[in-house]
């Protein structure tokens, strides 16, 4: 059995099922196992455990993730998690615990070497030797400090390996680094980790003292968190901040109601828009006929401009002060869609015509010419709403992502009614009007 | 100047004053942005540069990188770059252009430090010390090979740097490690580094040799790739593969005319449907005052649906054989959800009447009850189909992040037309219809 196929089994066991398992793993396997877990999932293996057995697990985690684990708990066990750690441990991991979780200071690290610069590579190199067999994170990046702890410069192990051992470290070090603050926001902490392709960032406070590293492996869940969180609140409900299939049931309808509810009352204004326009669909029943076609591919359109500016703001292609060259380009992609689809709506009544006579009444020309220039119309307004509304949720300090699909949808949907009518009782005047 | 706010202002240049400024820079800092910049842009530069320099910058490329700044180039151009490489490199590189980008093989750098399982740790320190002058891409990990090149374990430069030097390198290896095999897709591989937490993964072919390593960072990359992919056909569109502003306009628009027009030929159908109950309209008006209202109302359920489940399969959460557990759930949730829009839906119309009688027709009572049922209905059958529509798209084989908002809102505006016609016909019949 290999390890993957430990993990997959053990997936799919009740939790009683699997603290059993657990119990009857060959040490190291358990060990393995553990490690590879999930917090949500290690703090829920840990409070199935008795206190003796949680004592042991606890105190085998790093501070990071022993901190991870406590905020995955509920907030009533988080004291029992807490006080199983020794007292070092209990202080370095509070310390983190006042950070929020989605920040630098949240992710970090307590535990890294540090050099001095005028040792010598030799001493550095017999130092971390003795420093990697006690619990430090990682020994590939080194950190140097001067007296105040400030750091100074970076090396790496495989630098200090390639260089002469009587040179000292501040001929090995670099000292043009990157680093973080504790507060920074972990999208911002992510972004740098791709732009300057490194293994780990240094946590740095207002002094310039180092506080804590951050690792890659970290940022990889980072990434994934805040794709997640993006593509849910883009599909018009607020983050689940938990697995689908594992989420409170009640607490999914919740965080979905929300946002239905919301766009369920702004989408009556079109009822107040429909109502308006009673008189000339009384008249001429053949413009109801075309209402969903044309408010849909609005929406349409609206919703793969937004999607797309979104995504380019999430991953800082697109910022603020781009949102006059988005729209010069919105409006040229915009009108090109517009006459596409606008071409394919006047066919689609033509061809109709042609083929069952008489369908849409005798004026089906001007019905024809209606139904093309509203989408025309509707698809360039679309896309220029779709396209400039993140922008605009920005400015205020709102998330972008909120401008989901749905959202944009509904914003286009009254306003293509009052332009499709509008319209309508132009070309129409004088004949079905 | 910071390295950052150097990769700030070069992004704001054009192309040609951005090589003119990599020209002025002094050496050492022209290297670090050539090493930052992502493969599109090293590309670009690449080409822009005269034959002198583009020959300088290539051999400096890590063989990994050197086949994606190919991949990058224009088709004609890719001969270009390929030939400043010296021979091993060429044919290193050439042998990673015979992958598929998005695949394991596509990923891996073929550099990469091995061990024989019989030398002493002392032997191999030296050994790697050596190694790590030359041109390894990491030395974190270490791999240890049998004598025909099969890999038959993994240690670490930590694991060894802690271990007493007289003890044999099988004595400290692993040898139940994570491995893949070099066709194995980026998402799955993305996953393999998020479960098990890991700076590198090994790549192996079908004999079990070790071909490559693939690293954390170039993961980093895959997993912000995927996200980007997937919500981009979540939100309609087709991918895009290049940044927003970047990508070519006519482009753009050729990647969005294309669903566009798809669902607006789908979406015709509700044309269709509206004209088989003209007569229901034209003899009761106010049901066209709510088709906006209810058919959105099925596409917002829907939407969510699609996107809450489309990201759970993407994230592993979810696979094939828990579409019956979802479907429960979707019930559940779908009819939860209905109610409340049904509620708010049934209150509108009578709060509107109080205010202003007469707006709905004396018989307000049957169409706030049609109104109502039909919202009921549509946001469960919303919910329904958006969850269920990946799980079928995954089993013919499309993507599943294919069944995007618009997509799932156009399948549910047709079924919404029928089930609230038919809904109307019978609770108005005698009265309205």
């Amino acid at each position: 059995v290999t390890q993957a196929g430990i993990r997959e089994s053990w997936n799919n066991l009740s939790p009683d099922e699997q603290l059993e398992q657990f119990r009857q793993m060959p040490f190291a396997q358990a060990q393995r196992l553990f490690f590879e877990l999930p917090s949500r999932d290690q703090s829920e293996l840990l409070l199935s455990m008795s206190p003796e057995e949680s004592l042991l697990w606890m105190r085998a985690l790093a501070p990071d993730d022993a901190a991870d684990v406590i905020q995955e708990a509920p907030e009533q066990d988080r004291d029992k998690l807490l006080s199983c750690l020794d007292t070092i441990s209990r202080n370095e991991v509070a310390g983190l615990l006042a950070y929020r979780e989605d920040v630098a200071g949240g992710l970090m690290s307590p535990r890294f070497s540090t050099l001095r610069a005028d040792m010598t590579v030799a001493q550095a190199l017999a130092y971390l030797r003795q420093q990697s067999r006690e619990h430090v994170e990682t020994v590939y990046y080194v950190y140097v400090v001067d007296a105040d702890n400030v750091l100074i410069g970076v090396t790496s192990l495989r630098d200090l390996f390639a260089a002469a051992p009587e040179e000292p470290i501040q001929a090995v070090m670099f000292t043009d680094f990157v680093k973080a603050t504790e507060d920074m926001d972990q999208e911002k902490l992510s972004r740098l980790f791709a732009e300057h392709d490194l293994l780990a960032v240094p946590v740095v406070d207002a002094q310039g003292k180092i506080r804590g590293i951050v690792t890659i492996d970290d940022i990889v869940d980072v990434v994934q968190e805040e794709a997640t969180e993006d593509i849910q609140k883009m599909g018009g409900t607020e983050a689940l901040e938990a697995p689908f299939l594992e989420i409170d049931l009640l607490e999914m309808i919740r965080k979905r109601a929300g946002w239905l509810v919301l766009l369920f009352i702004s989408e009556m204004l079109t009822a107040n828009a429909m109502s308006q326009y009673e008189g000339e669909i009384a008249r001429a029943v053949v413009l109801a006929v075309f209402v969903p076609l044309i408010i849909s591919s609005g929406g349409n359109s609206g919703s793969q401009a937004s999607t797309l500016v979104v995504r380019a703001m999430a991953l800082g292609e697109v910022h603020l002060r781009d949102w006059s060259k988005v729209l010069r380009r919105e409006l040229v992609a915009g009108l090109a869609l517009g006459c596409i689809i606008g071409s394919l709506g006047l066919l689609r009544i033509i061809i109709w015509q042609l083929f069952f006579p008489g369908t849409y009444g005798p004026h089906v020309t001007q019905v024809a010419t209606t139904v093309g220039a509203s989408l025309v119309c509707i698809v360039l307004w679309g896309g220029i709403s779709g396209s400039m509304l993140p922008f605009v949720l920005r400015r205020v300090g709102f998330d972008p992502a909120s401008a989901s699909a749905p959202f944009v949808a509904t914003l286009v949907d009254v306003t293509g009614l009052v332009i499709y009518f509008t319209l309508a009782s132009f070309i129409l005047r004088g004949t079905l009007l």
